[in-house]
């Protein structure tokens, strides 16, 4: 997992539990040259699988396709509380947006031999921790919470698509393609920035949980899926991925983050 | 407003604002012999429109269209509290249908010239009023709730679609189509009521405040609405609604509820 090698620089509001399990983690990575899992929950990933049904392609799509029906979800109730009826009908037009991303997921799942429901389970529980942990108490926290998620989402897929088959890859590039979010985001958040300055204090705090939380989540997930893990260390095409090239990652998704934030004029 | 004829008879729980307007209006029914509106506020309605610009077909249009907007809000927060993550997605299915019925409606409202969401601005305040009275406390009365509601609408818009121009009707006819939350409420209900059988009298008590609730919020928009009054005054197509057709309406959609919540076996 990734997110993992840079956690000693974490300086967010990780969880305990999550800061744990991160050095446990790294200590198992120093240990062994390349990062591996406990024999006991390996046995059934070493198996010889066929690229495209391998447990960590289902298991990568099973956590996109429950993200983006979780994402479509959450904005939708960020519609019903949008300011004017305008605001209301953009966003549920990128709710609809994101739950077409959910059903194309789930018929490539479906295409591969794959149950969406069996595949989805396993990331219920921890995404809809992240989600309620995180619950937005107005409009400009939610336009927030899509903006900064959206973007490290898009951004970690991007990188990682390297590790995937070429068709994998494909379909995850598209059902990330910005639905309008972002620009909608930036306008209505500048405004309203601009409008009352006071509130960028609260705005970047919340952008630095959200970010925390989501390396926290990212692995624990990673933590309890070890096929995900194997993608990077067996990945289908290229190389397997170093410690240094996860920590590597790691830096340009927090580049990336606070270049997100700063074009809000937020510090992050 | 057909609902407003049988509002003496009604034993549910109605707020006291709208039993006063009721009666108003029933006074006033009686006094003209033709119910017609105050003339300080009915003129521009008498302006010779055509039938497919006239105000009242933007105003049901604009109403139906807002309808679809929160049923496709409603139903996503329903799906998101669903016990198993296979009725998450069939609820999610259905919200996403029904937010289609809503771009259609609105891809209508902008074809016949006009400003989709200046058509729905009359009908957010008491369309939310509606719903935010009403928020379901569980999963099963959020089932009941879209069940009895949308059963209400379609039997409503199917009885006053012989009022509208062909070209309208058909559109209505289309949106109201069932997206399959009726299978899936009654399927979902039955399994809960068998299973705890004592659940019945709060379902019972639920479907008649929602009924009660629904005849209400329609008269207050209609006491708001001129246009949609004459509608049946002065009907594009076929002959004006006298005072007892009205009342036979409101009556056959009392049946209706009766038989929808007798199928679950509940009280009416």
């Amino acid at each position: 997992m990734p997110l993992l090698a840079n956690a000693e620089q974490m300086s967010w509001g990780t969880p305990r539990s999550a800061k744990l399990a991160i050095r446990k983690l790294l200590v198992d990575m120093r240990q062994t040259r390349t990062f591996s899992w406990p024999p006991v929950i390996v046995p059934v990933y070493r198996l010889p699988l066929s690229v495209v049904t391998s447990p960590a392609v289902i298991d990568l799509l099973g956590v996109l396709a429950y993200g983006e029906l979780a994402s479509f979800e959450r904005t939708t109730v960020d519609a019903s509380l949008a300011p004017t009826l305008e605001d209301n009908v953009a966003l549920a037009q990128m709710a609809a947006a994101e739950f077409a991303h959910f059903e194309q997921i789930s018929a490539h799942l479906t295409s591969l031999g794959a149950d969406p429901i069996a595949a989805m389970q396993p990331f219920v529980s921890p995404l809809n921790q992240f989600h309620n942990t995180l619950t937005p108490r107005d409009w400009l926290e939610g336009l927030l919470k899509t903006y900064v998620g959206d973007g490290i989402a898009k951004d970690f897929y991007r990188e990682i698509s390297s590790y995937m088959d070429a068709e994998t890859a494909k379909l995850v590039t598209e059902v990330l393609s910005d639905v309008g979010h972002t620009e909608f985001a930036i306008s209505r958040l500048s405004a309203a920035i601009e409008h009352d300055p006071k509130i960028a204090g609260r705005l970047a705090l919340w952008g630095r949980r959200l970010m925390g939380e989501m390396i926290s989540q990212a692995t624990l997930v990673a933590l309890s899926r070890p096929a995900l893990q194997d993608l990077f260390l067996r990945p289908p095409s290229g190389e397997a991925a170093s410690a240094t090239d996860l920590t590597a990652m790691v830096n340009r998704l927090t580049v990336s983050h606070a270049k997100r934030m700063d074009v809000l004029g937020l510090a992050s």
